[in-house]
C-alpha cells in the first residue's frame, strides 16, 4: 500500500515523503476514502471530505449490506477500513473481524481471544469495546481482560500479545489503542475499582512496553519533569506534583483512569487524552486537588514524559470522569490563527487549549443546565463553584447538573473545518449525589456515591444533538432527543450530519439546521460511532449498532424493572420499550 | 376485530359466518394481508395473494426497519401480523414481543418468561422456537422448558400458563402451537432423549388440559379407536397397533416426538402432523416397524383420536424424523379433483396422500441422491429398501443419502395453487452411520449412532430451492446453494419466490425460472420463515434472520473448529466464514 505520511516529527515540524509498509497511518485517511484510525484522523475531527452522499439526496439512502457482531452487548467503538478489507471488535467476548469489501459478507478472519472470566464482572459500565487500531499491516486490539493484540491484518493469526492490567483488581480494557510511530499507546479501565489509571506504549514490532506513564503518583511514577508544564498557571509544575495533593496514601487508589479516545499532534510530536475520576466518588475521603486526575495530558509518544497537563475539575466531587477526547484544530483567537485543543467535559464545560503549552484560551457551559460551577476562571484555570451543589459524605445533594454519566460521554464530537463547528452528542441530565465512605479491597467496587439521575429541565429530552462554536461557546441549533445522544456524529463534505439514537434510530441531519433528512430504524439503539469510506468508486457509511454502555447499562445488564430513579438505571428505564440488545454492522448507501 | 370466519365445522363442511372476538383464526388471512398463523392458514401453503411487490419491481425492494431480538441462538420461527400490530417469539429464552406498526419500533410489550436452566443442555439442535400462535386477543408462545403461555395479546400480561413436559427428562418444547377451535394444540421435543412423542391439547379460555395423544404405547395412550385407518392398508388398524411393532417396553422408549408443523383441514375437521424417529438411532435395539414413530397422523381436534395413520419409514434405521408439514391442496389425481395431503419428508421422498383416509396416492424422489429405498410401493404403502444402506449395531454403512438431517428438514415448503407446484428449501447431503448399543437415562442422549455428513454427489451444493410437482414428481428448477437451504419459502401472487440462506443472504427469485432477482446480506444467516402483510396500503416481507439450528450447531455451540467430518457440524464447518449468530427481525419494502 503506498500513502504519504510523516514519518519523522520534530518538535515542531514533520517530514513527509511517500513510502510503503511504514508504521503510522496516515493523517487524512478519512479524505481518501479510508478509515484508517479509529477517530478518523490523529486530530479526531471525525470529518471526512467525501460528498457523494450529500443533504440532497441523502434521504434517498439505503441499508446496503449488513453483519451480526455475535454479541449482545453494547458497540462503543466503529469499523476501520484500510484498502479493499474492513476490520472491527465486537463488545465482549472481543471478537475482531477481517472483512472482505471486495466480496460482501465474506469473513477472512475472526479472531475469538481466549478470555478471564472474571474481567466481566468487574467492568463498570457494560463490556464494551472502542474499536481497532491499524498500523504497519497489524490490527490492534485491547480486550476486556487486558490483553493487547497485535494481529496480522492479512490473516488474523497472533503476532505477539502483551498483558496491560489484572481484571482480579478491577482493571479492564475498553479503549480503542493509538499508533504513533512505532508505539502502541493504550489506557486502563476502572475507574470504580480504585484502579491507579496509566497509559502505556508498547513496541509496535515486539509488543514490549516502552513506557508507562501512571495519572497520580511519584513523578518518576507520572513521568512529569522539571519542564513539564501546569497549563492552568503556565508554570513549571514543580517536584511532587501529583503527590502533595492528596492525603497519605490516597492516590494508590488514586484514578485517573485513561480509557478514553487519544489524539496526536505529528508537528507538536505530543499525544493528548484525558485522565478519569479520583479513585473512591465520596470526595471527603481524599481531600486536596488530587492531580493528575481529571487532567488533559499532553506527552511525548517516544518517551512517555508529560510536556504539560491541565486539570480541569480539581477535587472531583461528581464523578466529572475527564476522559473525553481532545480535538485538534486550528482556531482564530483574538485574530491570531493558532493550534488548539477542544474537549467537551462531562462536567459540562468546553475548553479550548492553546495545545503547544496547555493555556486555557477559553471554557463555555455547551449544556446550559450546567450548575456545579459558574464558570471557569481563566486567570487561576480552575472552576468557580457553586457550594450548593459540593458533594460530601453522609449528604444528598440534589440537582447537581449535569449528572455524573456527564453533559457529554465518551461518544466522540464531530468538527467540520468548513463551518468551523464541532457537531456533539450530548447528555441534558442532572442528579442527586450522596457520597458515603468505603473501604478499598482489590477487585470490588470503590465508588462511595449514591446517585440519582433524571432529564434536565424536568424535561424528556436526556440528549441532544449540537452545532457549536468552541471560540464563541455558541450554539447554532439543537436536536432534542429522548434519551442521552450517545453515538459520536461524523460529518462529511456533503454538509450531512450522521449519528445514532440510544432507541434505535440511525440519522442524517442538514449541517446547516439540523433538520432530519434521512433515518433509519436499526435492529438496536446506537451507541457506536459513524464512519465513511469509498469502494469501487461509492461512497458508504457504516455504524456498529448494539444498545448498551453506562447509558443502556439497565438494559445490558437487564436491571430495568422497578427501576425508576436508581442511578443511570432508572434514567433510562423505558428504553427497553424501543429498543432491544445485539450487536449489528450497518452499511448504507444511495441506490 | 371482526373477521369472516369458520365456527361450527361439520366433518364435511362449515357454516361461515361474520362475527367478532372469535376463537379461530381465519383461514385466509394470508389473502387479507394478514399473517395469523404461523404458517399463513391452516392448508400452510405459505402463499399469499399479495402482489404490490412482483418480479419486475422486487429489484427495487430495500430494507424498510429491523429489530434485534435480543438473544444470539438460531430463529426457525416467523413474525404473526394481527391488525395493527406483530407478534414474534426469539430463540431461547424466549422472548415474545407485541410491537406497533404503525409507531415503528415501538415494543408495546416483551414477556421474557423466566425459565428452568436446565433445559438448554437437553435441546439436541439449538435453542430455537417456531413462532407463536394467536386466537382470541391471546398469544400462545411455547416455550424451551416445556410452558405453554397464554399472553394477553394488547398487553403481553399472562392469562394462563400450562406445563407440558418436564426437561429434567430430556422433553422441550420448540414448535409452534396451532389452534383449532377453542383447543390449542401443541407437540413436545427430545427426540434423542428417548422422549415418547405426544401432541396435548389445552382450552384456549382456561389452558386446562384436553387431551392428550402419544404416538406409541396402548391404544388408549395414542387414542386410537376401531376406526382408525392404516393408510397404507386403508384398513382398520386393530387392537395394539403400536404396541405389537415392538419388542418388550422399549416403546417406553419409543420416541415419534411431534416438533413439527400442524395443519388443519376444516372441512374434514382433521389435523395432520409428523411423528420423529423411534427412540435411540441404533435400530438393531429396536426390532419391528415401530409405531407410529415416521407417521402422517390426522386427529380429531376436539377428541384428539386419530382418523388415520401413515408410516412413512416403518423400522426407520437413518434418524429420517418424519415431523415435517403435512401441506393441504387439492390435486388433480387420474382426472380427478381430490384433497390431497403433501409432505416432503427427511427420507428424501415426497408422499401426495388422499387426506380424507391417509391413502398413498404417489411418492417420488424430490431429491434425486436418495439411495437408501428405491421406492415407495404404492400398493403396500412401503418402502423398497437398498439392503446395501440399511444400517445395524456397530456396523459403519457408507453413503447413505439423504442425510439424517434429512432432504428437507423442517423448513416449511410454499404451495402456489395457481402454478400447483411446491417450491421447497432442500438439502442435499449424505451420511454414513455407524449405529452402537446405547442404554437409557433420563435426561441424557438416547442417540446410539455416530453420523458424518457431507454433501451429495462429492459436490459443493448442500442444499437447493425447487419448484416441484408432487403429483408427477418432476421438478421446474434448482436453484443450488452452497449450504443447506434452511428457510421456509414463501410464494405470492407478485410471481416471486423469497427465502434465506444459511450464509445470510435473503433472496427473492422469479417463480418461473428461479432467477435471482434480489438478494440483500442480512446480519445473520437465515432459517426462518419469510412472510408477507399490507400496512397502510403498502406490503412488506418479513424474515427472522439468525443463524443456528441443526443446519448450524456447529456455528450455534461453538464447535465449528478442527471438526471436519464431524457429524451435522463437520458439514457446515466454513460456514463462520460467511455469517455470525445473532437474531434480527428483517422488514422489507418497496421504496
Amino acid at each position: 500500500m503506498k500513502r504519504i505520511m510523516p514519518i519523522c516529527c520534530l518538535p515542531f515540524g514533520c517530514l513527509i515523503v511517500t513510502l510503503c509498509g511504514c508504521a503510522t497511518p496516515e493523517k487524512s485517511a478519512q479524505d481518501s476514502g479510508e478509515w484508517t484510525i479509529p477517530l478518523g484522523s490523529y486530530s479526531a475531527t471525525r470529518h471526512s471530505r467525501l460528498n457523494q452522499i450529500d443533504s440532497k439526496n441523502v434521504g434517498k439512502m439505503r441499508v446496503a449490506w449488513t453483519m451480526s457482531t455475535g454479541t449482545l452487548r453494547g458497540q462503543e467503538g466503529q469499523p476501520l477500513v484500510v484498502g479493499k478489507m474492513m476490520y472491527f471488535e465486537s463488545s465482549y467476548p472481543n471478537f475482531v473481524y477481517g472483512i472482505d469489501l471486495d466480496n460482501v459478507g465474506k469473513i477472512v478472519w475472526k479472531f475469538a481471544p481466549e478470555q478471564d472470566k472474571f474481567s466481566p464482572s468487574v467492568a463498570c459500565c457494560d463490556l464494551v469495546s472502542r474499536g481497532v487500531a491499524y498500523a504497519d499491516g497489524k490490527i490492534l486490539a485491547a480486550t476486556l481482560d487486558t490483553h493487547l493484540y497485535a494481529l496480522d491484518a492479512k490473516t488474523g493469526m497472533v503476532i505477539w500479545t502483551a498483558l496491560n492490567g489484572d481484571p482480579k483488581l478491577g482493571q479492564t480494557m475498553t479503549g480503542a489503542p493509538l499508533v504513533v510511530h512505532d508505539k502502541v499507546i493504550v489506557g486502563i479501565s476502572g475507574g470504580e475499582y480504585g484502579v491507579r489509571g496509566h497509559i502505556t506504549a508498547y513496541d509496535l514490532n515486539s509488543g514490549k512496553q516502552v513506557w508507562r506513564a501512571y495519572s497520580v503518583g511519584s513523578d518518576q511514577d507520572i513521568l512529569f519533569d522539571a519542564k513539564t508544564i501546569d497549563g492552568a498557571t503556565q508554570q513549571a509544575v514543580g517536584k511532587d506534583s501529583s503527590l502533595k495533593t492528596w492525603e497519605g496514601d490516597e492516590w494508590k487508589l488514586g484514578g485517573g483512569t485513561t480509557w478514553g479516545w487519544y489524539t496526536y499532534d505529528p508537528q507538536l510530536n505530543l499525544v493528548y487524552y484525558g485522565t478519569g475520576n479520583p479513585g473512591t466518588w465520596n470526595p471527603t475521603q481524599r481531600p486536596g486537588d488530587n492531580k493528575w486526575s481529571m487532567t488533559i495530558m499532553a506527552r511525548n509518544p517516544d518517551t512517555g514524559v508529560a510536556a504539560w497537563a491541565y486539570q480541569m475539575t480539581p477535587h472531583d466531587a461528581w464523578d466529572y470522569d475527564g476522559i473525553n477526547e481532545s480535538i485538534l484544530t486550528d482556531s482564530v483567537v483574538d485574530g491570531n490563527t493558532i493550534p488548539t485543543l477542544t474537549h467537551f467535559d462531562r462536567n459540562g464545560f468546553s475548553y479550548l487549549l492553546d495545545r503547544r503549552s496547555g493555556k486555557l484560551l477559553s471554557a463555555h457551559k455547551f449544556d446550559p443546565s450546567t450548575n456545579w460551577a459558574t464558570e471557569i476562571d481563566l486567570k487561576t484555570g480552575r472552576p468557580v463553584l457553586n457550594p450548593d451543589k459540593m458533594t460530601k459524605e453522609d449528604v444528598n445533594v440534589k440537582d447537581i447538573c449535569p449528572a455524573a454519566q456527564g453533559a457529554k460521554n465518551h461518544q466522540p464530537a464531530s468538527y467540520d473545518p468548513r463551518t468551523k463547528l464541532f457537531y456533539v452528542g450530548t447528555n441534558h441530565i442532572c442528579m442527586d449525589y450522596q457520597a458515603f465512605g468505603v473501604k478499598y479491597k482489590g477487585g470490588f467496587p470503590y465508588v462511595g456515591a449514591i446517585l440519582s439521575m433524571f432529564p434536565a429541565d424536568h424535561g424528556n429530552a436526556r440528549g441532544r444533538l449540537i452545532a457549536y462554536d468552541s471560540v464563541t461557546g455558541q450554539t447554532k441549533w439543537t436536536v432534542d432527543d429522548m434519551f442521552q445522544v450517545y453515538s459520536g456524529p461524523l460529518t462529511t463534505d456533503g454538509d450531512v450530519v450522521f449519528y445514532g439514537t440510544l432507541d434505535g434510530w440511525f440519522k442524517a441531519v442538514d449541517e446547516a439546521t439540523g433538520k432530519v433528512l434521512y433515518q433509519f430504524h436499526a435492529p438496536s439503539g446506537i451507541i457506536g460511532n459513524p464512519i465513511t469510506y469509498m469502494h469501487d468508486g461509492k461512497q458508504y457509511v457504516a455504524v456498529l449498532t448494539g444498545v448498551g454502555g453506562w447509558a443502556a447499562i439497565g438494559l445490558a445488564e437487564g436491571l430495568t424493572k422497578g427501576s425508576d430513579g436508581l442511578g443511570a438505571v432508572g434514567l433510562t428505564a423505558s428504553l427497553g420499550d424501543y429498543t432491544n440488545l445485539g450487536g449489528t454492522l450497518m452499511v448504507f448507501s444511495l441506490e
